[in-house]
C-alpha cells in the first residue's frame, strides 16, 4: 500500500482545486491567527449544501462555537487528546443530524407529500436515515470548507449527550463529530500523511 | 428557503470547480454513450481516497458493475423506480463498508499498534464506525467523481441482502448505497432543483 498521487485520465477541474480539495489537504491542527468570518462559512455551506442526500431530506445542523465561554463548555466534553486542539482553533464546529428532519419534508421533497408525517413513528428508522446521510453531507461539507480556503480537523467528542445539552437543547439535533476550522498555518499539520488504498484494494469489477 | 448560489466570500477554487462540483452537479439519470472507463476510477478513486476518515480507518469497498450479467443480476435486487435507471447507466458502482476493516489498522493507523485486534470483538461498534465513516466517504467519492468529470446518480437498492450475496459474497462487505456512473447528458436530469436550507436555517453561533 502506498499513496498513488498520479492518476492517467485528466481531470475536469484544474490541479490547484485537486491538491487544494484533496490531494494536498490535510486534518489540520495548526492555525495562523485569521478568523473565520460568517461569510466564509456562508461560502462553504452554499457549496456543500447541493450534495445529494436520500428524498432531499438534509439532515446535517450544527453549532459555530466561537466565543471564549462556548468553547470552555466544548472542552470540558472532549477527550484529553482533543481539548487542546478545540483551544486553538479559531472556531469550532458541532455537526449534529437532526432526528426530527422529517418535519421539513413537505417542503425538501415535495414529491411525496406527506412523506415526513409517515416517518414521524418510525424512530429508529430516522436515527439510521438521519445520520448516515448527515455523514454523507460531512463528507460534502469537508470538501466546501476546503473551497471556500478554510482547512478542517474532524474529531470526536468524549461526551456526546452532554454536547447535546450546551449546544442543541431542545433540538432534535443529535451531535455526532466534531471539526476544528480555520486557515491552515504552512501545511496544517507536522504528522506524515497516512497510507491509503489504491483502487485495486478496495473495489471489485463486474 | 431558496436556492442561494452567490455568495459574499471568494472562494479558493475557481468558479468552473465550483459549478462542476458542486453548484451545477446533479442527481444524474440521462447519459451519454460514453463508457466509464478504468483511467477514469482510478482517477476519482485517487482524490477521493484522502478525505480523512476515524483513525484513517477508510472502511468504503466498491463493485464495478458494467457486464449485462452482472447488472441484470443487480437489477433484481432493485425497487421498481431505479431498475431502469440501473440498466441505462455506462457504470453502476455498488458501495459497502468493511465490516472487517480493523483488520487493516495495524498498517493504516500504526500509530496505535493492536488496535485493530482490540476492535476484533467489537462487533457493533465495527458496525457503527465502518458505516458512519463510508458514508463519509461516499461524499467524498462522489466529489471525486466529478472531479474526474463523472456524473453520479446515487439511490437505494431493494434488497441489501441478495446484494451482499450477488457482489460480496465471503467477504465481510455490507452494502448500503448504489451509484450510477457515467457522463451526463446535458444536466442530466429533467428534474428541477429542489430547495437547499440556508447557514442560517442549519447553524447556530455560539
Amino acid at each position: 500500500m502506498t499513496v498513488t498521487l498520479s492518476t492517467t485520465a485528466d481531470l475536469a477541474i484544474d490541479e490547484t482545486a485537486a491538491d487544494l480539495l484533496f490531494r494536498a489537504a490535510r486534518t489540520t491542527n495548526q492555525w495562523t491567527d485569521a478568523p473565520v468570518t460568517d461569510d466564509e462559512l456562508a461560502a462553504a455551506w452554499d457549496l456543500a449544501k447541493f450534495g445529494p442526500t436520500a428524498m432531499n431530506s438534509l439532515p446535517l445542523r450544527f453549532a459555530v462555537v466561537r466565543t471564549p465561554e462556548a468553547k470552555a463548555r466544548l472542552v470540558e466534553l472532549m477527550p484529553d487528546g482533543n481539548k487542546a486542539k478545540v483551544e486553538d482553533a479559531p472556531a469550532t464546529l458541532v455537526l449534529a443530524y437532526d432526528h426530527n428532519f422529517h418535519e421539513h419534508m413537505d417542503t425538501l421533497f415535495p414529491h411525496a407529500p406527506g412523506v415526513g408525517e409517515s416517518f414521524a413513528p418510525m424512530d429508529e428508522m430516522r436515527h439510521g436515515m438521519g445520520s448516515m446521510n448527515a455523514h454523507l453531507q460531512t463528507g460534502y461539507l469537508i470538501m466546501g470548507l476546503r473551497a471556500a480556503g478554510l482547512a478542517a480537523g474532524p474529531m470526536h467528542a468524549a461526551d456526546y449527550d452532554g454536547v447535546n445539552e450546551a449546544f442543541f437543547a431542545g433540538t432534535g439535533n443529535k451531535a455526532f463529530l466534531v471539526v476544528n476550522v480555520g486557515h491552515a498555518e504552512g501545511e496544517g499539520t507536522v504528522y506524515p500523511r497516512l497510507p491509503r488504498f489504491d483502487l485495486d484494494e478496495v473495489s471489485s469489477t463486474h
